[in-house]
């Protein structure tokens, strides 16, 4: 138990409401003498604070850019997160008009759930139903040089929302996000940008129509870009960041402020060879879910400095081989599916580590039918298996027990296997010449 | 009093010590119950914490960079400040060693005082005398268009140093600085530091041998800037800037992180243009003396990111024509002499405003003479006036009550008067095109 217990002649009130909310930031909730939940400007001698042991949300699913926390084998329960975030679900009638929008039927990602939340979707609609122009902004920290499949499902979602609705993309890749957060040197962090960006390249973006970015380097080359940075800076406090993203007195003023770094992106001022210096263009960003507290703080922005808020699509989380509530690491192979394994290391590690939602005989299995909501194989396909019908039979195979854990991881390995190999081919196109035609800064295919 | 009682059981030891830190950096003094000044790590019993109501330093002269603050109208206590700061003073032996070294006498701010206070100088000696190189660094906030005779004291020494060391000087412009602190657009800022490089070039800079940068453009010109500062972005914490600059929850992350930004260029590699790449080069800083909480936190950091110590000399500050304990403001026209002002205007506001250490009337001058301590004519003669000879005597006849306080303002007058009219003329030749020049990224007339 922690109390604070204060009484104030000399010191301000302001002063120990700041100590307070210092505490409070711990997520440990206080009470007053009263059982009331503190709030600034109580009077003194109301000021002791109690703290019953307990955090927060303790029980709930933690999602914050650094860390998903869930105990849940299903995953995250996103229908709390939503409500939690502020965001809006995707609904049916959502998804039905991007079909009339574009005109085609619309992406796996949106048929199924995956992704599930957005702000201000009707706005890009909108827009794009009269014919005016938006763009798309996406990113990636670029920690290490291994990508996962995980790692695709934005990109290969932007690719498909470039195409259908033919926009520039802009990707940022956050080397100094990496640099400040890991043990990492500026040099290995814009090393792994450069590595990533041809995994990314290689999942099949326009090249006339794709500005690839490390901020490293583009801060250092753009007078529109930090000139964004620093007014989202002026008009975000100390306080709001620790609010939104936990950050405290210890951390680095570099993280502080690195949050205005991920949202500067989505002003179009910010890339002004692209816009020509056009400054309210729309912007859709295509992210997981957890990205989501950056864009809230930059829709906070916007409108102070004159610009729009940019609208999101949010996607769920990609499970862990062990399970959807286990966490995947680059630093543990087995964790997850790499962009780089060969056909035998992506048999191995399903059949070896991808956690079964099936019984522990065949008996049983065939008696009581699988959990395609814990099993991760059918997860992940979910993600990469296109055809809807194969997909709804697998589904039911498996619940009713006809299907076999290990069929079902065969039907997963097949289809895995030759996306993989594919990804690698055009990876192996993707030269140094290539990398540095989408970075450098330009004019795109697009007349502003 | 403000108590703050802490037992820890639920909550642990890292949490109370960071509100308690966060307590003591609002500058009220903390004792334990035993009397003690609180420590991180106590046991839990011990953190019973009493402020006895007074604020640390509540007598003292308060300086940091956005304030300078004293009751005493001879000005600061500048011997205290070299003690709370750390530096060092520059002493006779000092001021010798410099003169060897150069081979002329060294400048009136160094022989009277007005530069006074070190660091580290001994060392760019030792590397002169060793035939090293080092260069100059030094900078202006651009807050307005109207640039005042104190703000010239840096530059004019600056100049001096340039010309009697032969070295390569590059300025800095914070107009993200002025963006993120005062009530300005970017590119009233960015403006604002251009017509501010006028003033800054019409001191004599050679174009050849001088860098003079806005950090909104240079920081979108330059790789190697923003790397060094999200190098020492990473190296800093936000409880060391609210120890070092008083920061507080409340304030904006630009202002938070900007310290990073005015340190980056004590690092030759934050100019790989002129330094070719070349990264320890050693950095002379001449500033005033509020400066230095910026350059104490660079040189902290300077070893941990593998780059040497910059070196400074720190100067005085420039009294108000209302007295050492005012403030000088660019809004009031009254506070000093600006460099726009007409002979009349600067032989009216002298005659009118400079404060006078003489007495009520002629015959008490007479008899008892003047305080030249107080008095601001006076003092603007030390910095203006060339002829130690000439200043030695007027000090004399105004002691002794001889010279009046009229006739000691003429003086000052006479000596602005030309001083004032050969800048403005220098300023005139200053135009747009030369002011590109100096602010161009490129070469200077040095080899690395």
């Amino acid at each position: 138990m922690v109390q604070l217990r204060g009484s104030a002649t000399g010191g301000s009130l302001d002063e120990i409401d700041a100590a307070v909310r210092m505490l409070l930031s711990l997520k440990l909730s206080y009470k007053t003498t009263t059982g009331q939940d503190y709030q600034a400007g109580l009077p003194p001698t109301d000021l002791a604070l109690i703290n019953n042991g307990t955090t927060k949300e303790e029980d709930e699913d933690f999602v914050d850019p650094w860390t998903v926390q869930t105990s849940n084998a299903k995953g995250v329960d996103y229908d709390k997160l939503i409500v939690r975030f502020g965001s809006t679900k995707i609904d049916t009638d959502l998804i039905n008009r991007i079909e009339r929008a574009i005109g085609q039927k619309p992406h796996r990602f949106l048929r199924r759930g995956i992704f599930f939340s957005h702000r201000d979707m009707d706005q890009i609609l909108h827009a794009y139903e009269n014919k005016k122009s938006f763009y798309l902004y996406t990113g990636r920290g670029p920690s290490s040089q291994a990508m996962h499949v995980g790692h695709l499902i934005p990109f290969i979602f932007t690719k498909w929302l470039q195409e259908v609705f033919d926009v520039p993309l802009v990707i940022q890749l956050t080397d100094d996000e990496k640099y400040l957060w890991k043990d990492l040197t500026t040099e290995k962090a814009y090393e792994y940008a450069k590595e990533n960006a041809k995994d990314i390249i290689a999942c099949g973006f326009d090249v006339n129509k794709t500005f690839i970015f490390s901020d490293l380097d583009y801060l250092g080359s753009s007078m529109g870009f930090y000139r964004n940075i620093v007014k989202v800076q002026k008009h975000v406090t100390f306080n709001q960041v620790k609010g939104i993203f936990g950050f405290t007195d210890s951390d680095c003023i570099g993280k502080i402020s690195f949050p205005a770094i991920q949202a500067a992106p989505s002003f179009s001022s910010s890339f002004p060879q692209i816009f020509n210096g056009k400054e309210n263009l729309q912007c859709l960003i295509p992210c997981a879910i957890d990205q989501d507290p950056y864009f809230r703080m930059t829709r906070d922005v916007a409108p102070r400095i004159g610009y729009p808020k940019p609208a999101l699509l949010h996607s769920v989380f990609f499970p862990a081989l062990q399970g959807a509530q286990t966490k995947m690491s680059a630093s543990d192979p087995n964790s997850s599916i790499f962009l780089t394994d060969t056909p035998k290391q992506i048999k191995t590690k399903i059949n070896k580590h991808a956690f079964s939602g099936g019984r522990d005989t065949i008996e049983e299995h065939r008696k009581y039918g699988g959990n395609c909501d814990v099993d991760v194989s059918f997860m992940y396909l979910t993600f990469f298996l296109e055809d809807d019908d194969r997909l709804e039979q697998l589904k039911q195979a498996y619940t009713s027990g006809e299907l076999l854990t290990g069929e079902l991881k065969k039907v997963l390995i097949e289809t895995l296997q030759p996306m993989i190999a594919a990804h690698q081919e055009r990876r192996k196109q993707v030269t140094d010449e290539v990398v540095k035609q989408f970075m450098t800064p330009r004019k795109l295919a697009f007349e502003f």
